[in-house]
């Protein structure tokens, strides 16, 4: 659901050095005396076990259909699936829940003044990539959730619809009352844009892919290279995901089929008005015939055309209607059971459902750990078996809103609280460079597996590529692997942010550009010409959640460190001490240059432009809650290591086994029960989609929201919370170290 | 010739204070008691000589038909300014130098694989805009001194071609030898582009204007808005003007009609290769026909294609033969003789030529000079006389490379040595901002000037409204008013580069965009309907400038001052210490990563890049000399202030006599008979136009230069040399302060 465009701003490196993590041969975390050598031998077997060929046939297969959510190829894909675990000998089970899944019945847009223009909205055939001419099977492209619809209204161009556009509109005298607003994909997910544009008033939302963004503006168009062609579309959900993902009647609880559901309207992740997708072909004519101000430089877009705001002359007329109907979802789980803790359950999960054939979201994904699973097996066709629990997870429904994977977790929540020590999940693939995101209780850990495989293009291992890159890219040493913060899109959500189950997120990508997420190009002939031809990438995935798999399943001691944790939490902290500054300060600065009429001084007197009103001033905010919290955490996490250390040395197996029933347990003491405030599903109180970015994550998402959303009031008990929550996780660090001293 | 696009840039300002010449009933600067307000009542009298009116009929008359060198009109022009002098009672002469003037006979290009396509080549005449139908009179588009030549060769896309462009394409594994570049308008002066290709090689060059930069990617195109339409081509001069500017056959010495001239062949100035400016329907099928790689990023323009970088397989045909003939040039020279000082010159100067109709660029500026003239002819016909000698110059030939300023300089160099004061120049001007380059000897006194104008739109000076936004724009309270640094691109460049003359640029501009410059479309219909429709800001420019005249050839001591040349010199040795500290980090950070391989461990297998040669270490430079003459210069600079303060307060005759003889000729102490290294002609050590950039300025040029172009042998004498000029400047100050104490 989620691509890995983002990687680049967020990664970090190691220039002329190698860290302590470098050579592959030292022995893994957690793994005590001969048992990290023997480990490092499984993990070679394991890696043999890989096959790209293998991938390459369950891509073809899995993908030779549009399989959508309550489509025949996606009730084929779940039970050949299952018959695949089950040949490889382990318990499988499909479990059903019934989500409404809203389908189109009418789509309609037309232009209607101050010329015609009739929206196309279908995607183009294309000769010699046969799977485009399924149309009998394809969705069209359209908008999960949207509202149903009949308006017509002048259009008004809103850049990206994020905040700050909206902000620019104001000053130049522009609303969006009563009218439809045409934004583009980017800068946001594409839930938020609808919602935005609602919360201003807007009746209507058209979004389209702006050719600078993913179309001839970044490279030759498909299918002559990956870029969007005129007639591309991006499908994809606008439900409120950032308020609670999963099926929207039966919020928190699982949608089994006598689950007591919501009415339609009672739910708050519906969108309240239309929203449709279209191509930049069907855009242009839409944009070109706005009249108002031309917009400010960073709006412009790539067609040949001069941008600008409206609203108007351009008139549209929207309509749209849904088939709301219940259909099932189908999630595969398979099981290997631990010999030695059985009740510590390793989890692992890609998503099989897609928006049309999805080769590369999900199923770049899927193979990899399909692959995973089948190597796994031979090992255990061998003689060996896993300390710990494993579960292959293969999530249905993920594309209309992680349905698959949330109902499952609500579902199972009770026994996942209990048992889950992580869960591992990945989703679209291609060929480059190590993303990685998750929970920091796993950096260390998480580190050393990505120093241990090797990238397939260059033979150094990826991590040390990624670093490679980054001090490339930033022109200085950078020393250190970071993993990023996890916000939202794809099915770690319930696992991490509303159970605090640590988890991760992994993936390969930046030299597989294209335009192809999540319209119907997105095929097996796409994927194999321009995103990892040889399926080394989606081994290379495989080597590394594997690894994590097997190590977290075989590991003596459950390999979670509290000193990367409390560093990268510190660096929040201050981030937000520096956001409260800065905002003071330009709310000063703002407010000063009001009141001195600068804006009147300074502007184009042809030109509108309504000065903004001053802003309540900023005040200072108690951060000691956080700050005391921060001090008790570092004493604690660093007598942790060092018990840790000790342990490794001097094993004790009581001790080793009364750690391990406690220390994944941890991250539970992150959550709270109320939740974050107006979302109270999202109870992780350090890592959460932004509630006005959506996939991209906030941290410390309680505080940050309420001073960058200027709600001051709430900054102070949501301080209280987040700081109670840190005591409390570092007492729970205090004790683990008592009883493993 | 020159656009004031740089000035946002460029400028600085004053918050929520005013400065201490806020006020513009303060005594001006040089001004002895009560000479002081009679003067300002002088300048509000002359003040109400100026009529927009005037503005809009001459415009109308001047800019009636297309006015290159050596067209009828030009030379209607000459005499009708000279009457328009003669009858306000100034003694006028016109004088004729004779200069070589190509013109073009045959342009052809077209692209012969892998598609055809013949190039139109031509500007579309507009209905309702009779103007851009003299197509009798109107030179066709063309780059003037380009070399003529037949090529046909493979295309290469070479970004706006900077040098970095070409460091980009070496890693891309992209050469230009023998082939044809098409390069965009932009980011460095037109004639630097063709230079550079052929440096690296190339046959030819065609110029393009991309819709990004001046098309409908700013704004709507003309006839509905002011930007380029698809059919609009930028005309413009390529010759060396960095090299020297003037008449290519008579370089430093006047192009009379006997004079001895170069053969053709021995110039330094003319092109070597054929060079073309082409419109953006032109070049699209060309660009849409490249192969290759896609460019980065930052080259993609507004075309609705891939930008690849080539070379081929698009092929191109290019024929080029010009008439190349001696033309007249008429430069219009009228003198008002002062009573006191006859032999102290203030010179102003506008050009009068055009590439085609010219009412922007240059009779929006020639405008505002002839309203001043006729002004001050009405304070004289009411009694009033100037101290000194006022000279009002309108040059002809300046488009082609500031061919009649130049040549008038070089054939009255001597008296100019002797006796010019300063020149003060203007050229297009728009609504908008002021815009300000000259001297930093005449900061302190300009500024003054500038905050004593009043902005037509605002009410508040002129000067407040540029450094209102400034603090704007940069978010901080800006205090300080600053004026710009001079490369070239106008007529200042012979009497400041070549003479040491003090000198003064001035102009509005920032609410005027278009994309009329030196195209056909920039014309009368054009100006009134989108640069200035009420000639308000030619009405301030005539304000500025007059006020600036009037002071100067009033003032009972010439208002130069040190203190802020010192200060602005000063912050150019920061700037190219720091500057020579960058290049040492970065060239060693880039030799490491070379070393280290990163360009091969984090390079995408599937693209050519070949990694960059290191490059030799930059070494430490002696700046002392150049610190040691600022040290200096600081004293004696404040010493002419406290004596320049005090003879205002206790005037002293003689003392004052002697000070206005000597002080004006501080600037010719620094240059340097030698000139700058590769180009003798320019002589000022303090200012140049950038050898790579044109147009845009290098302060302290032969240290800079040395340094960013890595000849380090050569920035030792460089820096001897400007230490020993600046440490005479200096003794020369610190001997007016001996004479005026």
């Amino acid at each position: 659901m989620k691509k890995f465009i983002s990687y680049f701003i967020l990664m970090v490196t190691s220039f002329f050095c190698t860290t302590a993590f470098a050579q592959s041969s030292s022995s893994p975390m957690g793994f005590i005396g001969t048992h990290g050598q023997e480990q490092l031998l499984l993990e070679k077997r394991f890696d043999t076990g890989l096959h790209t060929q293998d991938m390459g046939v369950w891509m073809k297969r899995i993908a030779a259909y549009p399989h959508h959510v309550g489509s025949p190829y996606d009730r084929e894909n779940a039970f050949f699936i299952d018959s695949l675990f089950t040949a490889w000998g382990y318990e499988t089970q499909i479990d059903t829940y019934y989500v409404l899944f809203p389908t189109p019945k009418i789509r309609q847009l037309e232009l209607i003044a101050p010329t015609k223009y009739q929206a196309v909205l279908m995607e183009k055939v294309i000769p010699g990539d046969p799977y485009t001419a399924q149309t009998k099977w394809q969705l069209p492209p359209y908008n999960a959730y949207s509202a149903d619809g009949d308006i017509t209204a002048d259009l008004v161009y809103v850049n990206y619809g994020v905040p700050d556009d909206y902000k620019k509109l104001a000053e130049m005298g522009i609303s969006v009352k009563g009218k439809i607003v045409i934004v583009k994909y980017g800068h946001s997910w594409r839930g938020i844009k609808p919602r935005l544009a609602y919360e201003h008033g807007a009746a209507g939302c058209i979004i389209y892919s702006d050719p600078k963004d993913d179309g001839y503006g970044q490279g030759d168009i498909y299918p002559a290279g990956a870029y969007k062609n005129p007639y591309s579309v991006q499908r994809g959900s606008v439900m409120n995901i950032t308020i609670h993902p999963g099926d929207p009647l039966t919020p928190g609880y699982a949608a089994t089929k006598d689950a007591k559901r919501l009415n339609m309207h009672e739910t708050g992740v519906i969108k309240k008005i239309p929203v449709i997708p279209i191509s930049y072909h069907d855009a242009e004519p839409l944009l070109a015939a706005l009249g108002g101000p031309v917009v400010p430089e960073s709006w412009r877009g790539g067609l040949p055309i001069t941008y600008h705001a409206g609203p108007g002359p351009a008139r549209v007329h929207l309509k749209l209607e849904f088939n709301w109907d219940i259909k099932p979802v189908y999630d595969v789980i398979a099981t290997l059971k631990g010999i030695k803790y059985p009740d510590e359950w390793i989890l692992r999960g890609n998503h099989e459902d897609a928006w049309v054939n999805g080769a590369a979201d999900p199923v770049s994904g899927l193979v990899s750990e399909l692959s995973e699973a089948k190597s796994l097996s031979d090992l255990v066709r061998n003689g060996w078996k896993p300390k710990r629990t494993i579960k292959y997870c293969v999530w249905d429904g993920e594309e209309p809103g992680l349905l698959g994977s949330t109902e499952w977790v609500e579902d199972h929540a009770k026994e996942l609280k209990e048992h889950a020590v992580a869960y591992i999940n990945s989703d679209n693939n291609g060929r480059g460079f190590l993303y990685t995101g998750g929970s920091h209780t796993l950096e260390k850990f998480f580190t050393q597996v990505a120093f241990s495989v090797k990238d397939p293009e260059k033979g150094i291992s990826v991590a040390q590529r990624s670093l490679d890159a980054a001090t490339l890219r930033g022109g200085k040493p950078v020393t250190d692997f970071h993993i990023d913060a996890l916000g939202s899109g794809s099915d770690f959500t319930p696992f991490l942010q509303h159970l605090g189950i640590a988890s991760m997120d992994i993936g390969f990508g930046g030299e597989d550009g294209g335009g192809e997420y999540h319209t119907m190009y997105d095929d097996y002939i796409d994927f194999t010409r321009f995103k990892d031809p040889g399926f080394h990438y989606e081994k290379a995935l495989a080597e590394v959640a594997g690894t994590s798999v097997l190590r977290l399943a075989n590991a003596d001691i459950l390999p979670f460190d509290f000193t990367h944790f409390y560093s990268t939490v510190n660096n929040y902290a201050n981030e937000v001490q520096k956001l409260a500054e800065n905002m003071r300060e330009q709310t000063q600065t703002q407010n000063k240059q009001i009141e001195a009429g600068l804006y009147e001084k300074a502007g184009d007197p042809s030109k509108i432009f309504v000065v903004p009103r001053p802003e309540a001033k900023v005040p200072y905010f108690n951060f000691a809650p956080l700050l005391n919290a921060l001090t008790s955490l570092k004493q604690s996490a660093d007598k942790y290591q060092m018990m840790f250390d000790s342990l490794e040395i001097h094993p004790d197996e009581n001790k080793i086994r009364e750690i391990n029933s406690l220390v994944y347990k941890s991250e539970r003491y992150l959550t709270s029960g109320q939740g974050l405030p107006g979302r109270p599903w999202y109870k992780h109180l350090i890592y959460a989609p932004g509630f006005y970015t959506g996939y991209g994550v906030k941290t410390i998402p309680g505080v940050r929201e309420a001073i960058e959303q200027r709600e001051y009031n709430e900054v102070g008990p949501q301080m209280e919370l987040l700081g109670k929550a840190l005591m409390q996780f570092s007492d729970y660090v205090e004790n683990m170290v008592k009883a493993g001293e």
